[in-house]
């Protein structure tokens, strides 16, 4: 067989992975959002039996026969050509799961299901120990798996690999003890209360109305909602069941108007990602995120720099004023900013605020790497939780449901997801100072309500490589240093010391 | 192999595929619901390849070897057992689907979505042109299944076959011939204007309202909301995900009371039959409906024999006019009763009273039948579609959004589809009028909310049962005689004729 006719077999292959997966996405979305209570069961089947499809088709033994072929001939001599890097990675891709046995794959899936299900009345309960045996179980087949996958150090570097290929425990510990060592001392100093007047956020903010501002900020952005749409759900996410269908869920707080407006902006992030992506490259790992770090980097630069911005409120506040003037009429713009960028140590991290959400990553982040090694058995989670944060952010949870049971993604058989969510704060803080630095100040366009300019630049740089470079590498190239926490730092110290 | 081991291998096979087709279900409940317009061509290859490895697996040759060793065994020897059951309907799935090459069923599913896409651009464009070429090609396709899976006399039957198992062409013609001749000159007999107060139904019916009101009859008539849900989407529908996952979709309308709330019954009629359904069956033919007929007898049997009767209205009339009191008060349950008992013949079927209900579908199966045997050009369609509605309804259709497009049933290559509506009707009211026998009158529970009598009649003599009889046989058995358009009849005589 030549090259290219190798190359074609194989895109048409991939393909047909990506929309068979894109079927588990809908299951997924669909879960989260619309299934009714006695669906469990029978969607534990369904995503078993994808799972099981799913992997029957990328460990296929032909992938590994065509890309044999492909691999080292002419078409694929430039390796920043599109060939070579989607070669590069379907071979990575496969090689990950051919070395992964069915059963696991299937019942990983299935305890995924189930375990969510048992966290959720765990977390009702406010007990760890409905919750426990599963959180068991996943672990041992967290084990099982990188034991498959292999690794080079620990363990833990096979499980990061599946979210953010190519970082290793050794780089993702380095990164965030470098954060660490800043971060508790600037939560300390700037928690000091402060006379803001924060309880405006939780008077009266209708859900109908929460929601039309939030289309039409989503629109705004650029979110297009004819590709893609926003519903609720009791778990925020965002999901691309296909081009041309990007989906949101997020959820909004009647006395809260932060909580669920923000998420709004993080989702659409994502979103604004997904829609950026070139529908040409469908199925294949040019039209893919290199890694769930840089997918979050874009979804935090739209909560967190773009909306926390002066300019972003310049525009929206007098809107917001306008739509909710029985709750803001006495709160000024200043007022309001300073409210948005406040710290406010709590043990939740949905709620957290930009300053120490990043020590709630790093609490699961340890624990989780210590849970998987053995050096933390299960069962003493919830007191190693409380510990770390008494340590880190001087509260503790009243009840595992505040603790240990807030997240859902362990239940759903996620270990090694979590750094990526600090990954993303940093990639996101130096992507828009270099966007910034670039575009000679986005603010003021923010205030005009423009922000084209600055999509345009994210297209460009980040949306439209798919998995061209590692997200190390994207994050290098976009702004010409290696990724580092000072930008993200910087950032932090401007906004929350405002004066 | 032995029997018994043949008999648990292919409970697995058409477990899995059962699981398989219930995620496709889904992808289609989305698509109706809540899938942006810009997913359709992906969901157009998620349907195909769907039905691709459905078909993959419907057709596996395994199922044909294993059905074999179990066929004539002692485990079969009992032909109103379970397995044999099973076995036998499992066979005709199989030889049908063996006979299908699979190109034919993933291009009919490719065509079914852009075919409906094109529906909805032409229905909105009132212009059937926009249509015609995907109905040719829809068309074409069902001419070349009809003759690859064979039939006995005419291809119509090989389309029956697929909705109706066991139901000819001959037989249909007949029952139909015996509702048209009574039918005709009955619409023309009672339709002659009353002087009703109808128009109060096109009052103000705040959306939200109806929406309270309908999921409060529907948990009343006992369907289990923990168990399904209830949705809004533009073509109203029912369809089970799996078990305990029961969806159903309605359409309210802010200026038509009735509209809205007989479509919700319809619906909650299918989704009782299948929330009947016994799950330990589920995957096997003794966990599904034998016919779309049968299926629809339970959704017509609750929508009218139900819905329309007194006593259901004694119960409710007095709760639905305290929610809409602005625009019941000047209406008595007589009156109201005979509003929603009226002849009034229009153009549209989804709209139609009950009694020129059957006179539409009537209209729709001769057409298709004279398009499939190609003694209709498609072309000729619109003008062959309004000569048949002056004749049987006295009504013109005022153009084809009005006419021949209407229904989005043939965009989705259904043909042989619509006679299910009117078997359904005609096995509705044969049931119900033995129910009511047997139950020594129902309306009187009825008139108290209770509906449990007549749900536990249905589900032992009807939900319970899957496909051990089929449609035809069911009906006699749980009634003592062979299906017959005369209790229909009576019923809309009675009804209908109110003084």
């Amino acid at each position: 067989m030549q090259p290219a006719e190798a190359y074609a077999a194989l895109t048409t292959l991939a393909r047909e992975e990506t929309v068979l997966a894109s079927c588990s996405d809908l299951l997924e979305w669909d879960e989260e959002t619309f299934m009714p209570r006695g669906g469990v069961e029978n969607r534990a089947e369904q995503m078993a039996l994808m799972a099981g499809l799913l992997h029957e088709r990328g460990s296929d033994p032909r992938f590994g026969e065509l890309l044999s072929i492909v691999e080292g001939s002419d078409l694929a001599a430039d390796p920043a050509s599109d060939v070579a890097v989607n070669i590069r990675e379907l071979r990575r891709e496969f090689e990950r799961e051919r070395l992964l046995p069915r059963d696991l794959v299937e019942e990983g899936a299935r305890v995924a299901t189930f375990g969510a299900q048992a966290w959720v009345d765990a977390r009702e309960a406010a007990d760890f120990g409905v919750f426990r045996p599963w959180l068991e179980k996943i672990i041992v087949m967290a084990r099982e798996e990188a034991d498959a996958v292999g690794f080079s150090e620990t363990r833990y570097d096979a499980m990061l690999d599946d979210y953010e290929p190519g970082m290793t425990t050794r780089e993702v510990t380095a990164l965030f003890a470098g954060l660490k060592a800043r971060l508790i001392p600037m939560v300390e100093e700037l928690s000091r209360p402060a006379d803001l007047p924060a309880h405006v956020l939780r008077r009266e903010f209708p859900v109908d109305r929460q929601m039309l501002f939030a289309n039409a900020v989503a629109a705004a952005m650029g979110f297009d909602l004819e590709r893609g749409r926003i519903d609720t759900a009791s778990h925020p996410f965002c999901t691309s069941i296909g081009p041309g269908d990007v989906r949101i869920a997020v959820r909004y707080q009647r006395r809260n108007f932060a909580q669920g407006f923000f998420v709004l902006l993080h989702e659409v992030g994502h979103g604004l990602y997904d829609q950026g992506i070139d529908a040409a490259h469908y199925g294949m790992p040019m039209g893919e995120a290199p890694s769930l770090g840089l997918h979050e980097s874009q979804s935090r630069l739209w909560e967190n720099q773009v909306g926390r911005s002066l300019g972003f409120w310049e525009h929206f506040f007098p809107r917001l004023k306008s739509i909710f003037h029985e709750s803001l009429h006495d709160i000024s713009l200043d007022a309001f900013r300073r409210v948005i960028n406040r710290v406010t140590p709590g043990p939740n991290r949905g709620r957290a605020d930009e300053v120490t959400y990043n020590l709630h990553i790093i609490i699961r982040s340890e624990l989780e790497q210590a849970m998987l090694s053995g050096d933390l058995p299960v069962a003493d989670l919830p007191g190693a939780w409380n510990e770390a944060y008494r340590k880190y952010l001087s509260v503790t949870p009243k009840n595992d449901a505040e603790g240990c049971l807030q997240d859902g993604h362990w239940s759903e058989g996620m270990i090694g997801y979590f750094p990526t969510y600090t990954l993303g704060n940093i990639y996101a803080a130096q992507l828009f100072d270099r966007a910034d630095r670039d575009l000679g100040g986005v603010e003021s366009a923010f205030a005009k309500g423009d922000f084209s300019g600055l999509l345009g630049w994210l297209r460009d740089r980040i949306h439209s490589q798919g998995s061209r470079h590692s997200a190390r590498e994207l994050v290098a190239l976009a702004t010409g240093a290696a990724p580092t926490p000072e930008p993200l730092l910087k950032s932090l110290d401007t906004r929350y010391r405002i004066t």
